[in-house]
């Protein structure tokens, strides 16, 4: 038991704080890597098949190898969060172009690459009282790296953009951030999605973000209940007279937001629909159909 | 003495091949940090201030802070050159970002930023055959990620639309590459900033790339010769009609470039101009204008 988090590098296991990689991996002199990340509540992995599904595509994207199949990865991550002894964890997953094979050289069509994971205590991306009480959402003046560049659905670790936004958004006293497109329309956060109740329908960015799995556990459960949503473009000033706006995240499920640029949405605190979601969302932890026991 | 390079990581120096950063660091896991390298040719460090003000000033703009001033800095690139041994070499210095007081938090404000160097031997983008006979050069389709989103005046390791873009150059038989901006201009290369003779000047682009120290030898070399140089916007038609193009790195200087996008720039052989231009930024080496030596 090791309940700090257990991490599998160099094909051996190690506590998550002697996890290391080399200063010359592309991973750290290129960014150049890709990674996903599931989580485990009450000792059940949280649909870990489309975690998976979407870390080989994102792998596929890039040209990288792992050199593990997929069953091989599945077991790491099992052995990472039985090893750690956590009833509860974020599980990550990371795919690195490694090194070239000469020293040096920077042909990268011959690097071996790199696999690596870890699991720790369940990740909250809000404080258990910005859970209850919401949270205040800065939308930032930096743009969003454009997908033509590095594109945001294959998770990758090219932050920077949003690190320093989330400074902006802490200069202005709010917890949460979120970045524009190159055109003003709303994309995402750091490590979030975005929804907005505007005009008797929920909204979210369908271009210019990550795809992410709580997102599409709350268009699947908006589905269910009838409920209407559009995937498509979130204005700035659609976020701003929403009657609801909440975050989504592995890390963390589903968040209320109560006030945006410092404007309190609607009331100012979280609204009945984020409240539903939020415990439609968690049941489904214990549902056979969108979870598996850690083995 | 360690051939292959000695690094500083953790306040202490180590072979480079076992110099790791924990896999937490939001280096890693946010690529949240900046870099600098400096090269020793011959025993001395070359422009190295001029590199140590672009370092400082990448920090400041990340709010990032390495623990160590600027003499400590100095000592550790000397350190690492001087144990490894190395006559020629290139030097590293990365500060990151680290992780949060509180583990499993995002309040980046908590980080304690950390700082590693390294010197390997000296790094030629290009191979020696390419350094006489020219490299071929490819445009590609993807576009650099924008200033606006990351600034790449900030040196930083968000570089996987460059590595896409090498692939990319791969595919069509060319060895080097180079992006445009969103509005089709020409930026920068994988660690190297381009110049192109037209129309009876140099250009070289001023906007959306690392303002590069070899960039900045050149710079000097053409106005101390009374050659023109514009700083400015380089069209791809330019640069596909230029009568000699070069590329300038850290890693490798002055290098011809002599088919762009499978055309022969001119004859196809380096131009003239260029070999001049290499012959003087070499010369420029042993002047203790520009070179301390490793102490």
């Amino acid at each position: 038991m090791n309940p700090s988090g257990v991490a599998f590098v160099d094909g051996r296991y190690c506590p998550v704080e002697e996890a290391r990689i080399p200063v010359l991996d592309m991973a750290v002199t290129k960014g150049d890597s890709t990674y996903d990340v599931v989580h485990v509540w009450r000792g059940r992995f949280f649909r870990l098949d489309d975690h998976l599904d979407r870390f080989e595509a994102s792998m596929k994207a890039l040209r990288l190898d792992p050199g593990l199949d997929r069953a091989q990865i599945e077991d790491v991550l099992h052995g990472c969060v039985r090893r750690a002894g956590l009833q509860d964890a974020y599980v990550s997953m990371t795919c690195t172009r490694g090194r070239t094979a000469i020293p040096g050289s920077r042909d990268i069509r011959t690097a071996r690459n790199g696999f690596y994971a870890y699991a720790v205590p369940f990740v909250w991306i809000n404080t258990l009282e910005q859970q209850e009480l919401g949270a205040s959402l800065w939308i930032s003046g930096r743009p969003r790296i454009a997908p033509e560049s590095v594109d945001p659905a294959v998770k990758n670790y090219h932050w920077l953009d949003i690190q320093m936004a989330q400074f902006e958004a802490y200069d202005h006293d709010a917890q949460l951030v979120v970045l524009r497109d190159m055109s003003g329309g709303i994309t995402e956060g750091a490590g979030y999605n975005v929804f907005a109740y505007v005009d008797d329908r929920w909204i979210t960015p369908a271009h210019g973000v990550l795809k992410g799995v709580t997102r599409q556990t709350v268009i699947e459960i908006l589905a269910e209940d009838g409920i209407p949503l559009e995937e498509g473009h979130l204005a700035e000033e659609a976020l701003l007279r929403a009657s609801e706006v909440m975050v989504t995240s592995t890390a963390g499920g589903i968040m209320p937001v109560t006030t945006v640029n410092g404007t309190p949405v609607n009331s100012g605190h979280p609204g009945p629909q984020t409240q539903h979601l939020r415990n439609r969302y968690w049941a489904r932890h214990e549902d056979p159909r969108w979870s598996t026991p850690v083995r």
